[in-house]
């Protein structure tokens, strides 16, 4: 059975709210409170949750532990997965010192960037490698994740250049809406999208006759 | 009547896509196919517009230059919102030089460090200020939106700040689960969270036995 990737999408955060209860202590939770947590109906909870098999007893909730444990296992979260960054601008290079990525299971094991300056520098345990050659190092050194972190105009062609190295799994930095093969999974970092999220509130919010509309 | 805020959350998204199909030239679009470029149900898409008004004809489809002024004045988005950033590392200089907040209507207009070295320094058109004097520069100079770029352990903090300078509305590239009252809104940067919807597919993919699980 193929399993929506609108359900795959909130699976993450499920997990995230299952781990902070199980932080917190509490060892039994109801689909009602996740829903709260998570700003999402109880009954889509069980919904998305009945994809993966029998995880509530009716009317007792579900295990924290046993949930988080089968979310983890079938999230893949837990294993290790490396990752290649291309890009050691100011970005990249704030990317390279992000603390919340090892802890997850995410490990930067290789950098790439043009620039000759950049070229060969080490930062941490990572030698910056010229992207040039990309294939051949990460023939050597496999990686399942790739970052990028260039420029809006550089963005498709080091995408492309990723894919064609085999990577199947796409963070995308750089503002563009890239395009992918259909077997090929991207994810963008877009500060813009979260801003236009609350300018609703904002403008709702003050009722000043100075602004536009 | 309250909008819930998913559909807020969503509403970005119609607009990004409305955009992109006027810029192809086309000027009418269904349901259907707004919801298959969304990967949202072409009912979910009417309920979410049935909120704001009557925008389709029954059968006709939206008009795709009329939805998309809309959604824009809807969201605040036919304004220019002014921003001031907290924390000039090499994330906050990324971020300083990152090209895809002023076409959208999003400009830093004030920038703050701790860091004796940073304060005084001009990037741009800003000049980095101390951040002890958040309050007083912000008296002066008021902004919409916060962003937070220091580490875990400022973040928190740092928001705190922000909030006592009557700020609504935070963006925090910072890896904590911050807190802020009821009427604030907080949207977090979160590359692990894009990264672990994105796992299933590496897991479910690869056979090789080598994977945990």
């Amino acid at each position: 059975m193929e399993i929506p990737s609108v359900v795959i999408d909130r699976l993450p955060l499920y997990a995230r709210v299952l781990d902070n209860l199980e932080q917190e202590g509490q060892t039994v939770v109801s689909s009602q409170e996740l829903g709260i947590r998570l700003n999402v109906t109880p009954a889509q909870i069980r919904k998305d949750l009945s994809y993966f098999g029998r995880f509530g007893k009716q009317g007792r909730g579900y295990n924290v532990s046993r949930l988080l444990e089968e979310l983890r296992r079938i999230l893949g979260l837990d294993h290790q997965w490396r990752m290649a960054l291309v890009g050691v601008g100011r970005l990249g290079r704030a990317i390279l010192g992000y603390e919340g990525f090892m802890p997850q299971g995410f490990k930067l094991v290789a950098a790439f960037d043009s620039d000759e300056a950049t070229i060969g520098q080490e930062l941490g345990e990572i030698r910056i490698d010229d992207v040039a050659n990309l294939e051949t190092v990460l023939e050597e050194q496999p990686v399942d994740i790739g970052i990028v972190a260039v420029t809006a105009e550089e963005a498709q062609s080091v995408i492309d250049a990723l894919v064609g190295c085999g990577i199947r799994s796409i963070l995308n930095y750089a503002p563009i809406a890239a395009h992918v093969p259909r077997d090929v999974q991207l994810r963008r970092i877009d500060p813009v999208l979260a801003l236009q999220s609350m300018t609703y509130y904002l403008k709702h919010r003050q009722k000043s006759p100075s602004l536009t509309g």
